[in-house]
């Protein structure tokens, strides 16, 4: 009787569904941070006091001024995969239940090897790269619908594309994939970007499934290529659910509501900055759309590094990209970022510090000296090297080279490399998804993108090359604003009358470019002595610049002449690092040339030769 | 009989005169180093034996390839303030003799003050600043004669011009004078800079004698001012007597002979920098008037150390300021830094570190951290806010703030201010002898001139101006040259018709210019606040910036309104800053600003507002 009489209650309980949502859904076990608050999310759900089957520990059960929310937070240690059941109950009496579980992790998931500089990281938009699956265009529920024709609309790809056209990027050479954000964005406008992301447990339908996201990344691993997660620590969208019934006033910051951020990230350390400034740098808005979270709440910051490593357990990922990384509270950010860390220490996460002053960029990246001047450490393991992109975004107009400029600049950028704590940890990149695209600032000059990618390719750190560029793919930011610089990739949605995915469907001038990328992208990957090596470079001279990359095994001499003419490099220069070499094979050209005597260099030319 | 014999002796010995020259000529008993390096020089000097009074420890006697030179260490310690006798024996018998002397130092020599942000420095070029001495204009000997039609000829300026000129100095407000340098410069052409010097130990006959050294720095004593010598390490002239007849080869750097510099500071500490280029900066010739001091060779080192300490002592000195401190051997220099700055703690010593980038700026300052990552240590107490002379150098042009130009250029060059490990020891300066001077650059424009020397007497650190733009002297470097920056001051020369020395001398312009400067600069000497105050700022909006200096006592709120337009600025911003106060007290304008309500800005003007 007993029994029934208690089954009764329990289908009632689950009947009158009190729990909406439960996040993380679900967890593992053996985590090296057994600690893991779970929110119970549901209509006055603060009334109900939680238990939990008798082996396991509830640290601690806050409610906050929201009773809708109750973050309940559990002990882990030493319980194996298994399920159990939290109980709610409202004075004594159970009122429903919830069965949780905690799953069994891969084998070696904690030591999971991140992103390094032996890969190179292919940028994809996944709506603009291929549309796999037509059917999933427009979702019931998700109010952007597709519309190629409009720049800033969503166009229809999504994860099937990717997973298609896979043997394109792995030919390409390719070893890591970096997508923009792929969770849930529903918002009416511009939600293809996916950075204003209304839940960020779950795939956005218009991609795919969760499910898919995961098949992505195993496809990945069969060709050894690794998944990077696009992470957004700094906002949330502002039709995120729980934005939309906030657990605390400041969950988010408020002024109330919304301020615009004044985006002067240098008040995060400037000695001399204001706290108003300071405060409407970290605490104000990206855009209006885009609600800033709090990291110096426990409570955002524990449900943000939950979030994060989940997709890192669920997805199997080799590594995050984290947006905006130097908006975020700076203290909350570093304990976010060395949380991860702590749980997978071969991972990598790279933030984007978009600055322009290598100190200042320096200063964001793990156990940097000059962030211990003012006792911070980030423990982000990578930065980008934007003053670089600044630098390819014009130097290759540049035909003459002065005290400050022409190829003077490529070097001067690389002076600096001591203020990196990890040198060979920092993105190198021609452009992103944010900025100009090469293309469209050379006009497609065939003989500029072959100096830009072998800069790109042969220099420390790892490279990135954006969707579309290795086929001269063009678009003009200041014209057309951020929909021109995403453009559909040819070939990827069914009727495109060019497929730049094959061989046979690219154009001539598109099979030149991704032969000469493939080429070079291809012979780095097995070259450590780039990866890892020592740089050595020497001053321009009639802008050409030489260096070399070397190790205890191989040497190997890179000549970027961005003049206009034609030009005769004497090699006795290089004495210091010709040594006993008398030959170096021209990779990219495949024939052996005297190095004991003069190189010339055709105009705007390239040579990089393993010496020999 | 005996005493005969030798007295004859001695004066054979003197008549032969073997000794030409003996560096230092004099020394100092009770100095914190002992260690006394004498350099002996005359015709085949080496031949003999150097010994010494009894009392007196020798303790090395070096003899380099050239015959001509004994360089003697002796002990100095307890040797009490006394004359003593060199004796140089050739095979056992005396050759000849030399008597040194060991002098008292001034009372609490050891631990007088330097420069420091409390004064004003006001720089001059002694050549083209007053004429107090027509009959040294042209000495016998000396080639480079005075001619005032040649931009790069010499003027007649000397020091007796300067000493006759205080009261102008002292009225002005500056504390401290930086003469361009004044020793001996003996060379043909453009021997009016001094950068070039014959005889380090030696004032140009043509500027005074080195008792009118002393002079000056007496006279500036009695007015409680400084005076900063300019220090030349890393070469000397050609035409210098040791250079021309070298105790070493490797006395100064060869390749062999000259090899110019390629400038690249940035050599010293780029980890990927090639040998060749790193040994072309440090070693190579600024030009090829000036052989390269090789200060890795311990002789040479020792040489440039005691002649500066030598002027310090000898002239009462208040600071040094380091020409091309950054091309010297980076290792030698900082051992001659340190050396300097252990025998007078309290000495202040500005380095010329011309870099337009904060961090290798920073570098050079003394326990730089990021020095430190190459376990570097210049000692190097101050260092030049190159950075800042950018920005004022086109900033006051542009009336629209963006994202990277008009006020904003000068707040971000603030933000970076952490990287300096002693922030308020760092020179702020609108021009010096080598750059453009800034009424060329603004035309004279008043209002611009106002916000310059607002901003420099106002923001951290210590301010320098160079001679005559405090009455607007102007000067075309892109045209002229560098004589052209560096006109003979009005007044100057007998029969100038104009003297902006006197009031009555100048006309309305230099009078408006000149009052307002004095007023600012006079007010700005009292004011701890400004000497050494903490800053916050206050991002620009509309082209206007605002920043207070503030410690436990005081508060002073300046505003600089670049745009071309009045702009009212809203206070409720400042409320961190402005606490309780509710006034302040326009300190150029001399009445009291309610500052709880709006403050309206006249275009292109600047206030100055001490809170009350």
């Amino acid at each position: 009787m007993k029994k029934l009489l208690y089954l009764l209650f329990f289908i009632c309980g689950t009947a009158f569904a009190q729990i909406d949502r439960v996040e993380p859904p679900f967890w593992w076990s053996d985590m090296h941070n057994p600690e893991l608050q779970i929110i119970f999310y549901g209509k006055d759900i603060a009334r109900y006091t939680p238990t939990v089957s008798d082996n396991i520990i509830i640290n601690n059960v806050v409610k906050t001024e929201n009773p809708n929310y109750v973050f309940v937070t559990i002990d882990t240690k030493n319980i194996p995969a298994s399920d159990f059941v939290f109980t709610f109950r409202n004075k004594n009496k159970v009122a429903f239940t919830h069965k949780y579980s905690l799953k069994q992790r891969r084998e070696d998931s904690a030591l999971r090897a991140g992103f390094d500089s032996s890969d190179l990281i292919y940028l994809i938009m996944p709506d603009r790269f291929a549309n796999g699956n037509p059917d999933n265009d427009n979702v019931k529920g998700m109010e952007d619908k597709a519309n190629r024709n409009e720049p800033f609309g969503r166009h229809g790809g999504d994860i099937q594309g990717v997973i298609d056209n896979l043997d394109y990027i792995e030919q390409l050479g390719a070893t890591a994939l970096w997508s923009t954000p792929l969770c849930e964005d529903n918002h009416s406008r511009g939600s293809y970007h996916g950075y204003a992301q209304t839940d960020v447990y779950k795939i956005d339908p218009r991609y795919g499934t969760n499910e898919d996201y995961v098949r992505l990344s195993q496809e990945l691993k069969k060709r050894d290529m690794k998944l990077i997660l696009d992470y957004v620590t700094n906002h949330w969208g502002s039709e995120h659910w729980m934005y939309k019934d906030l657990p605390s006033y400041d969950w988010v910051h408020q002024f109330p509501g919304y301020a615009q951020s004044n985006y002067r990230m240098t008040t995060q350390f400037d000695p001399n900055a204001s706290k108003i400034d300071t405060k409407y740098c970290m605490d104000g808005w990206f855009v209006s759309e885009m609600p800033d979270l709090n990291q110096s709440n426990p409570l955002v910051l524990k449900y943000i590094t939950q979030n994060a490593i989940w997709w890192i357990e669920y997805a199997d990922l080799g590594g995050f990209r984290v947006d905006t990384y130097s908006y975020n509270d700076k203290v909350g950010i570093a304990k976010w970022t060395k949380a991860i860390m702590d749980e997978y220490p071969h991972f990598n996460i790279v933030g984007e510090v978009w600055m322009h002053d290598q100190a200042q960029m320096a200063y964001w990246q793990k156990d940097s000296k000059i962030a211990a001047i003012q006792s911070y450490n980030s423990y982000l393991p990578s930065v980008m090297d934007f003053t670089l992109h600044d630098a390819i975004g014009n130097v290759f107009n540049e035909d003459k080279s002065s005290w400050d400029s022409g190829m003077q600049k490529v070097y001067d950028n690389f002076t600096n490399d001591f203020l990196y704590p990890d040198i060979n940890n920092i993105l190198v990149f021609a452009e992103n998804h944010d900025t100009a695209r090469f293309n469209e600032i050379y006009k497609n000059d065939f003989n500029k993108y072959k100096m830009a990618m072998t800069l790109i390719a042969t220099v420390r750190g790892i490279p990135q090359i954006y969707y579309g560029t290795e086929i001269g793919m063009a678009g003009d930011k200041a014209k057309g604003g951020d929909g021109d610089i995403r453009r559909d990739f040819p070939g990827g949605w069914k009727g495109d009358t060019n497929n730049a995915f094959t061989t046979s469907g690219r154009t001539n001038q598109q099979k030149e470019w991704f032969d000469f990328s493939a080429k070079l992208f291809n012979w780095r990957k097995g070259k450590e002595v780039i990866h890892m090596g020592e740089t050595t470079h020497y001053l321009p001279q009639n802008n050409v610049y030489v260096y070399f990359r070397h190790n205890d095994n191989e040497s190997v001499m890179v000549l970027l002449n961005n003049s206009n003419e034609v030009q005769t490099v004497s090699t006795a220069r290089f004495a210091e690092n010709l040594k006993k070499y008398k030959k170096g094979k021209d990779v990219l050209g495949g024939k052996a040339i005297d190095i004991a005597n003069d190189i010339t260099m055709q105009p705007k030319s390239v040579l990089i030769l393993e010496l020999q």
